[in-house]
């Protein structure tokens, strides 16, 4: 791995515990909320009645849908308000929020708001949606199919295609059918949604806000309360995780609602079991898979449906139902392709993103096809990945011809590293998978790096560090390498939308790509300004100037410099600043307008990162628990500006994917009440699940990243399902259609059940 | 008044006591900070004994000179410490600083820190300090005058001349000579200095203070406490006045060293004591003035000499110096010009800016002796005026031509208000004066306007806005006249070194002309955006568009339009943001180099501000106290933006000038012992004691700044002490040589004591 070692700008403060997360905010006089939850999955509303929560002594205030506009937010769909109306259409949407002086009497007067239901047929399945009489949403969907379908309770269709699939299919010697599903998982950050909301007269709304994305919760609050964004300022703290689920305004406009009420600030911090009822967890999905093989292994036709379960609310269901398309379209050539996919409402909890969207199942899905097609033409199923898989040049089913792939190399590496075709022991396998990561390149970014009088460089840049450190570490070595200035003198300002440029947050691990680009920009302008000021002052021309040890120097000489600090103290004084600014802007992927119908929108797909996995599995046969004995995890990242910082992000997104893999999933029962809604019952991967993880890191510096970097942090989640389940398989003959794959679906699958 | 009534964003805030000032600022866990003062005007130390206050409980951290490194700051001599090292200079002069759990606390340990000292030989008058073996400060300072002119602790000398004095003086038909004085008087803002300092690990430092310059304040920090100006964030609260004080780092230091200490936020508040023995009042000095006149009231030359007692430290001394010789050389024609001054070390209290720097005592000692002249003459002193007064045209004697003077218009109508020349009571006198306030028109300014995604406007400008309005009256009228959008719609940040660009603060009556310029130029570049994004999307030339209520239309078309809010969502959405960017920069005024000496800087003489005041007085001849029945204000600001936010200035620094006249006056004994540091000692006037305030509001539309603005808050503060000497001198006959005229002044002097 030869890259370079990065310090985190914040990594001081972290590890001594004095970073200010959201829940660390404390303002003198701060009233605490809580949120009143529907007790029933579907329901009209009779009655609220508030009296008994309003007369608790410390009780300072309680709302409900008739104090906030009627207002709708959460693009695409636009289907959420803050409390429900007329009816609740999930256990835990929010009914009434209360503010009070401590959280334990919040909690108590949440409880003593009493809400009069008029029950309502629940539906928790994507079966019972299409077909019921009942309609979860009486409005239709803009992008709901065409009626003729006859599809009920759809919120949106999507639609990409290339070629003929059907003549695909009667070319092909073979035609392999399967179906998987993914489960609904829980993004289990470490720290839980925390808000503190300050109202001044005007009004002048301050929120301090544990979120990947202050201009998203700006702007959700601007829809939802009907308020100029300028009158709203979105600081964000250290956000202790968020792995998407910190994108959008989730308990922010109450706090500042209940703040305007009361006229004192207003926290709100959620419980694990708040989280868990009332976040917004990946989306559970099924996907149908039929492809058209010929006998030498030549992939030549697929058909792929999406069915995705967003539960009570669209969220970014529509978007990630398109996603899961695209993944499953993708990592091989095939020449034909009809890919379809349906949003379906039903009476759960409403769903958001999670780190790299619908690309751990939808992966799992296509990864396990790609085995039993190999396995039905007898062949090795890394030779029939070789034969297909994307190389540069390739032109993808959307329209994109490829560049910098490295996916093949990655590919022979990682089996090479986990000794793929090596003899193993009893009831063991190898699984490889590869996986794409469509990462945002498209969110713009804009920057400001300012050198100042004393020499020390601040940089202003609206992105978010949801904890990766892509933020304050990469960015700073960025400017670092730009400006020849030592990081010690380089200060990055925390997101905040008064003091940065636009930016719609750290998603779709565009961090790098596109916050870096930006830096990169403004931090070249800052340079050229720093010499041409300089220029002037050793009477010089600015070419013939260079920046070393934190002065410029006329090339070649040893005496006549400035020191940055002279140079910038001077033009300050002269009436100028030495400041550069850089924007990074992209325009949409060149999708033939033909080859799409329905809601279609895709946040990037330049320069994606790819990567391929392998893991070595022992199965008990007594018990089916499953033991991850090895595991390699290949990545091609482009450029490695911090190489730490990517093991890191490797390591995690591993440890995710054993969990999405064999353990997490979020149970709900036919009444729509969540089974296992605590960590006692919520079961995740602990230390001794996650074996250590072999990093193996192709690079490449072509790319148009910064250096030719391209996005981390989300690709690593992407493959181990799909490499465990056909590790199992290799291990037991037991092929998985879902996952997680508990210990007991092993077992049950060992004896044919 | 033809001019636009503006409302002020922070308006509902500041009536409903909900706006945040310094003293305001409040963090959970935060310690109160003390400063242990010198008891000594002049003396050694020989040790400091900080046992007892450390072990006072309660006591977080006691830190004296030792704890801090040993850099020095304010410029340009840079002779002040923290703490004083080996010996004090002033009676008041820091020596330790404690932190403690409360206040009460904090200033107990103080009391209980004991210093020995050696005490010295003190100096508290410019004749003795001149003279004296004993140097206050053993180092030279770079701009200290040739030592063959044998005056001992002058830290710096500035000269400006034109023509040939001494030929001038031989040509003259009378030569006219005076010396006046003026004292030490505190700017007595209503809200005292106050800072909160939260160090977290790394350092990165946050700062939230009560300033008029949030730069100037993290600038001082870096070189005091030897850091990078990048880790040091600055953030303005409102600020309750500061009239020049709260422009350098005051107490903010101490507060980050405690916090550094002791890992907790620290707070410091000074009391009004600690404000008048630590503050930074108005620089007393002393002024000659010989002109050579012709018989028919000519002016041909003038010699000027300054002496300024700038107390233990130099602070603004050689920069107040400098702009009292220009005052004094100012607003008559005169050919033939000499002015030198000294800025001299004394052992009192270390001086600083007020509104308008050295112009009320400068214009005091022009304006008597102008009358003086015109008695000499035996001509009619409005007449002497209007023969010399400057004219647009006239080059004055530091090389600048001069445009926009409006100053005979101006005196003109003032005369006529004030009924010049008609006939008054007993005792009863009307004095006329002219001012010029030289306006800090070369701080550079930068600033951004943003256009959000729902049509708001976010405005992001360094200024600070020290009570004045012109940040959150002025600008936004700017930004609202140049796109089109209501001032609801439009929010200005709070200034903040992260989030705000480079700006030296709110001094020398320079936003409206320096940010106004800069935040101009950035709507416009805003709005050139928007018609360039529109035009794009209604398929339309960028001129062919117009923007009205909201939205941008085809000029001439009713329907095809979009709101600018459609604008904005569509060009994020394909990756670009709708902002502008502009700065206000200008250069040096074109000094000619072989016509000054020594230290020389002035701010700008760009548009400067010119007034003409007169005052209708009645003196009791049995008391000698002074009762002003009128007072007339006329003042040329170019084009009026805000008529309130004018009309309260002008109301403001009358009755500051009043003081000044009158009232106002800190009194040092021998021993350096400040004789009336309270409320209770202290006089200011009342609102019995300032009359109503006529307003004469000359407008002109020409000048460089926005719209033809000038600067307006300095102004009116500078004749009303002239005014009101030559109005008791046309009452009595007495003609007072230093202000404030004391009622026992006018009494001795009516009696020839």
């Amino acid at each position: 791995m030869s890259a370079q070692r990065a310090v985190r700008l914040d990594g001081q403060a972290l590890v001594t515990g004095k970073a200010q997360f959201g829940t660390d905010v404390s303002i003198p006089g701060m009233l605490h909320g809580k949120l009143v939850r529907s007790s029933y999955a579907h329901a009209k509303i009779r009655s609220i009645d508030v009296s008994k929560a309003a007369s608790l002594p410390g009780v300072k205030a309680v709302i409900t849908a008739a104090d906030v506009p009627d207002k709708r937010f959460w693009p695409p769909i636009l289907d959420q308000s803050l409390f429900a109306r007329d009816k609740v259409r999930y256990v835990g949407e929010p009914i009434a929020a209360v503010a009070a002086e401590d959280e334990a009497t919040a909690e108590e007067a949440a409880a003593l708001v009493e809400v009069e239901y008029e029950p309502l047929p629940v539906i928790t399945t994507i079966d019972e949606a299409l077909k019921s009489d009942i309609l979860i949403h009486e409005e239709k969907s803009p992008y709901a199919p065409d009626e003729s379908l006859g599809m009920r309770n759809v919120c949106s269709y999507s639609m990409l295609k290339r070629g003929d699939v059907e003549a695909g299919m009667r070319e092909a010697d073979l035609v392999v059918e399967d179906e998987f599903e993914g489960g609904m998982v829980s993004q289990l950050y470490l720290e839980p949604h925390a808000a503190v909301a300050k109202v001044e007269p005007g009004p002048f709304i301050t929120v301090w806000t544990s979120t990947q994305s202050p201009y998203n919760i700006r702007s959700d609050i601007a829809q939802l309360l009907d308020l100029p964004a300028s009158r709203i300022r979105v600081i964000g703290t250290k956000t202790g995780g968020g792995f998407g689920a910190k994108l959008r305004a989730i308990i922010e406009p109450y706090c500042i609602i209940l703040a305007m009420k009361t006229g004192r600030p207003v926290k709100m911090v959620y419980s694990r079991m708040e989280e868990m009822l009332g976040g917004t967890p990946q989306t559970p999905l099924r996907i149908q898979l039929k492809t058209g093989v010929k006998k030498d292994g030549t992939l030549l036709a697929r058909y792929i449906k999406v069915l995705m379960d967003v539960g009570a609310y669209a969220g970014d269901g529509p978007v990630d139902v398109n996603i899961a398309l695209l993944i499953a379209a993708g990592t091989y050539k095939v020449e034909h392709v009809y890919a379809e996919g349906y949003a379906v409402y039903t009476n759960k909890q409403r769903c958001g993103a999670f780190r790299s969207v619908s690309a751990p199942q939808a992966t799992f899905a296509l990864e396990s096809h790609m085995e039993h097609i190999a396995e039905e033409l007898g062949m090795d199923p890394l030779e029939l990945r070789m034969r297909n898989i994307w190389d540069d040049g390739y032109t993808a089913p959307w329209g994109q011809r490829l560049e910098n792939v490295g996916l093949r190399e990655t590919l022979r590496r990682v089996a090479e590293t986990i000794g793929w075709g090596a003899k193993l022991g009893k009831n063991q396998g190898i699984g490889i998978a590869c996986g794409i990561t469509l990462t945002a390149a498209m969110h713009p970014s804009s920057a400001t790096v300012k050198i100042n009088e004393d020499g020390s460089v601040t940089v202003i840049v609206g992105a978010a560090d949801s904890g990766t450190g892509a933020m304050y570490a990469g960015l700073p070595l960025i400017v670092s390498r730009e400006l020849g200035v030592p990081l010690e003198k380089i200060t990055l300002v925390p997101s905040d939308t008064e003091a940065s440029p636009y930016n719609d947050g750290a998603q779709g691990s565009s961090t790098t790509y596109c916050a870096g680009n930006a830096v990169m920009a403004a931090a070249r302008q800052a340079r050229q300004k720093l010499l041409e000021a300089a220029a002037k002052l050793l009477e010089a021309r600015p070419e013939d100037l260079e920046i070393r040890d934190n002065a410029v120097y006329v090339k070649g000489s040893v005496d006549k410099a400035l020191t940055i600090a002279e140079v910038v103290e001077k033009t300050h004084y002269a009436g100028e600043e030495i400041e550069g600014r850089g924007s990074y802007v992209t325009s949409f992927p060149p999708y033939d307008s033909s080859s799409i119908s329905g809601f279609f929108y895709v946040p990037s797909l330049i320069d994606p990162t790819y990567t391929a996995h392998a893991a070595l599995v022992e199965v008990d046969e007594d018990t089916g628990s499953v033991r991850i004995l090895r595991y390699v995890a290949g990545q091609n990242s482009g450029k490695v500006l911090n190489v730490d910082g990517l093991a890191g992000q490797i390591t995690g997104g591993v440890a995710q994917g054993i969990g999405f893999a064999l353990y997490e999933e979020m149970k709900v029962n036919e009444e729509g009440v969540m089974l296992n809604p605590t960590l006692m019952d919520y079961l995740i991967p602990s230390a001794v699940e996650v074996p250590k993880i072999d990093i193996v890191l192709v690079e490449d510096f072509t790319g148009s990243g910064p250096y030719g970097a391209k996005g981390a942090g989300e690709a690593p989640i992407v493959p181990p399902p799909a490499a465990i389940a056909n590790a199992i398989y290799h291990a037991t003959g037991f092929r998985a259609r879902r996952i997680p794959i508990t210990s007991e679906d092993v077992f049950n699958g060992l004896r044919g059940r």
